[in-house]
């Protein structure tokens, strides 16, 4: 029986307005454990950007959060700081999306192309992609990946908006028009993608698209 | 083909420990859209009886937080105030779990056997039973069914720890020990049930028990 594969989730808060897409998060965590991965968060201990009213959706006032304690809700408190984590203890890596993926990962959500990653999350992702390790890119997450393996010519799926795929090919990154129910795999460069709700349009879908995603990650590592 | 059958899912807010179990309410979700239904998320537009950080297991400090408006994390804002659901609209409705079930829309958390529940909660939950429309309970939610349904003599389950079986046995309800992967089916009061994370150990064999809950409730409709 090969061995059980050692996989890092990487989340973003709690809630696609200002934190992980929960729903994608779920989805994840759930192929990963049907296919027999053992599993361990993560998340960086920072403020969120914000706090939003999904109600509402609206930015809330009030207190803030932090995205590692907010992160914590989606796994039963089973998180660690992203600082923790070192690519030599996984075999593969991956990131569910929504918003906080690009406001508490990187600045995507208010700089654009100008964006800059958090660093634990850069260093986390060069340290896999050095060792020749799978990095999944799930929604909004495939920026980040074409910020920091654009110059490698890195092919990711970000949905089919046209302004946020030139963005990702701003980078030198090829975007792919891929199915929700799919998911774009770059053997070369061992990363693999899925627009999940960047297109929506329900979690039975999106769902097929991340457990498409997490095969592939697996197959590779 | 069989018509879009109609499901309204309450909710409690969103974490474990303060709100609804969020990996049992997306696979829950999942379930559902899998097998067509059209979906309804609904919560109280109540305080929840608390805040806890998930990273440390304690309640936090600071400000209050909303069931509505944190339950709509959950659903990508797609919830309304249980006070508009009404029976005729759906042909069943589903309790996921969590601490919030027992803190939010009922006071088991904190009075046990003297336990209320949320007004619209029980009379929701009344007008679709005198309808011979079924009803799922996953996790601690079957408290809830124990405690409204206990006197015609409902059989649910709540996992195997003793003293909670014990609590549901007070109400005239028959406890009835059940794994996680497997739902308990009381046919001729048309309730549902799954211990879910009372049991765990993870989010497969958990989607397992809820995917069998969704299937006989919607079969049962």
């Amino acid at each position: 029986m090969a061995a059980e594969k050692r996989v890092a989730v990487v989340l973003s808060g709690c809630g696609f307005l200002d934190g992980a897409e929960i729903q994608e998060a779920v989805c994840t965590l759930l192929s990963l454990d049907r296919r027999k991965a053992r599993v361990q968060a993560f998340a960086p201990d920072v403020p969120q950007m914000h706090v939003v009213d999904h109600l509402k959706g609206e930015p809330a006032a009030g207190a803030g959060r932090g995205v590692l304690a907010e992160s914590a809700r989606i796994v039963r408190g089973q998180v660690k700081d992203l600082a923790q984590a070192r690519a030599a203890d996984f075999d593969a890596l991956v990131f569910p999306g929504g918003y906080g993926a690009a406001k508490n990962l990187c600045s995507y959500a208010v700089e654009g192309r100008k964006l800059q990653v958090n660093p634990e999350v850069a260093r986390l992702i060069h340290d896999l992609h050095a060792a020749q390790k799978p990095v999944g890119f799930i929604c909004i997450a495939p920026i980040i990946g074409a910020k920091l393996l654009g110059a490698e010519g890195v092919k990711l799926t970000i949905g089919n908006d046209p302004g946020t795929a030139a963005d990702v090919e701003s980078f030198g990154a090829r975007h792919v028009v891929c199915r929700v129910e799919d998911a774009c795999v770059d053997e070369r460069l061992k990363v693999v993608s899925t627009p999940a709700y960047m297109l929506g349009p329900s979690v039975g879908p999106v769902s097929q698209g991340i457990d498409k995603l997490v095969s592939a990650v697996l197959e590779m590592s």
